[in-house]
């Protein structure tokens, strides 16, 4: 697989965004949305902030809460024996679980595709009760002429999907919860496919606790049905834990080409690709039995939670995939794949799952 | 709280009802839509079956297999140390779970209401991969004429809701998963408000292990969105542990009135109330403090499942809830509880909340 890393990776680090509070400290910028806008590339960036502590002893987060509509401070003792603090993403105490950031998004511009802009204040910030937690892993979806936004919204009722939309990515329109907990890696497809939108959907189910990816149609992007399962993990594979959609999918001869991700026992996160039927895009026609990119150099190992490539999108673009990935839940990288070596990748779905 | 249980309760008992095959044996009938039809009260049963075991060592379960179109009976050793077989409802095996009957849904008609004339064949039986462990708990809305069947379609995809129709309860069009895994207690209100359609959804939030009562709205009942949070537990009340939509909401002067269920630690199983704003159903205007039924007498306590009382629908009749209500898991029972005293009961939310 010809993967060409960008030299100067990540191309995006904490340190290149501003907090939103001078008494803030942004802890990552990663997983990103992703389209061309006025001939730029456009990111929206997800970018993780927590308040600064002064205490070493002392663990702080922030969270909206929607009903004084102002942010709060959360601290936590890290010498009290009932809490965990295990897992650097979570804070899990007796009294409820915590993220140890607060995520929002922003928007970040280039001509040249690999150094940005980045705006000074977020473009979307909690605003509402399911966003208390966050607004996370965006992806955008070019259709008919507006830029639809979906993102994860998380607060304690749960990981939910939002969907926003603009023309212009200074004003944005929300149109509510698309998807009720837990589902996330919601991903609309660019068009009308026999009269139908389609989204990609990651729900959870706790009783069989499967996260595997699903598909939905809808007559107008707001209201989902006829849900179907697609694919899920396979066994002993490099995806055998958890699998989800990643990046939009984009037409090519043969089928809708997906960038998923998967996830193995031990929290590894790679990409692969799927090609789904033109017509009938809960139909998987080829899987590839390997990942397309897996976390190898250092800055996609090691971070604030390492062994983490993951996509929110990419542009297809000259017969080659331009992906714009989170690294290790701290930076952004750039990666260019050729289209060819994806495809030379894919294999029939039996081959992949009987290996 | 004067409820009056019928004498000669349970109504409908597993030796009531005749199994799909000679080599079956029904071990519950219970958690039965409710509606009228052609004057009579009629019934949609789930029907629990398994393969009768002739070995005292085995136990066996039957599953659907969708690809083949036919039933497949799973054996399980009692003797192997690798399964569990500590909760009743569910076989947890390494190579996952299965649980130990497969349900359908069956109709039964009475014209008193307490004496029912059960069909010797299924309504509804397992035919598509979300249904090949079963189909549970149904509701019937009736709404312009058509009634609505919505029921919990499980498999080892998930727990989710499929929608039916019929107009004759002779046969029946599938309308395909409204709410993907994992999603239950979903509760169609019987006319549009506002110009759209609404039901009470019981999404889980794996991350946060809240399991709690949302609404969403559709244009035309098979596509959902909007989705908003509704109500949740009450620490250290009777349903601290989980809480889900039951009966079909009904129209009374001040509201919509919901009967509920909730769940405390120990899995002992009640019903409440909630009544919900006409014009804005997504906003509580009171709710039980206490259960409005509770498991007290023998056919409650003692079952498969026992402590458990729980509804998939009533009959709103002559000023009185006319409740049938599955009990342990095995049977239906039949009881009527006068509007008044559920009324009674009612207060506002914060002042049950902060119980």
């Amino acid at each position: 697989m010809a993967v060409f890393r960008w030299p100067d990776n990540p191309i995006i680090k904490p340190q290149s965004v501003n907090p939103t509070r001078k008494d803030f400290e942004v802890i990552g910028v990663f997983n990103a949305g992703v389209t061309r806008f006025d001939g730029d590339v456009l990111l929206l960036l997800r970018v993780a902030e927590r308040p600064v502590s002064k205490h070493p002893d002392m663990e702080l987060t922030a969270v909206y809460d929607s009903a004084k509509q102002q942010i709060l401070i959360k601290e936590f003792s890290k010498n009290d024996p009932e809490i965990d603090f295990s897992d650097p993403r979570m804070t899990i105490t007796p009294w409820g679980k915590f993220l140890t950031s607060l995520s929002h998004l922003r928007i970040a511009r280039s001509k040249d595709g690999v150094n940005f802009k980045i705006d000074d204040s977020p473009a979307l910030f909690p605003a509402n009760e399911y966003e208390s937690f966050g607004l996370e892993d965006p992806r955008i979806t070019l259709i008919d002429g507006t830029y639809y936004v979906n993102y994860v919204a998380i607060s304690p009722l749960g990981v939910t999907t939002y969907l926003a939309s603009t023309k212009d990515f200074e004003t944005f329109e929300r149109h509510g919860v698309i998807a009720c907990p837990d589902n996330k890696d919601v991903i609309l497809f660019p068009e009308k496919i026999g009269g139908k939108y389609y989204s990609l959907q990651r729900p959870v189910t706790a009783l069989f606790e499967k996260y595997e990816i699903w598909i939905a149609e809808s007559p107008d992007l707001k209201y989902w049905g006829n849900h179907r399962y697609v694919m899920g993990s396979v066994p002993h594979a490099w995806d055998n834990s958890r699998v989800g959609g990643s990046a939009v999918p984009f037409r090519i001869d043969a089928g809708w080409l997906e960038v998923y991700h998967g996830v193995d026992e031990d929290n590894r996160y790679c990409l692969g690709a799927v090609l789904l039927d033109v017509e009938k895009p809960w139909k998987i026609l080829a899987r590839t039995g390997e990942p397309i990119l897996e976390p190898k150099t250092d800055y996609e190992i090691e971070g604030f939670f390492g062994n983490v490539v993951f996509t929110c999108g990419l542009l297809y673009e000259e017969d080659k995939l331009k992906v714009y990935y989170g690294v290790a839940d701290t930076s952004i990288a750039y990666a260019e794949i050729p289209l060819e070596d994806v495809l030379k990748k894919l294999k029939p779905t039996a081959a992949v799952e009987g290996n």
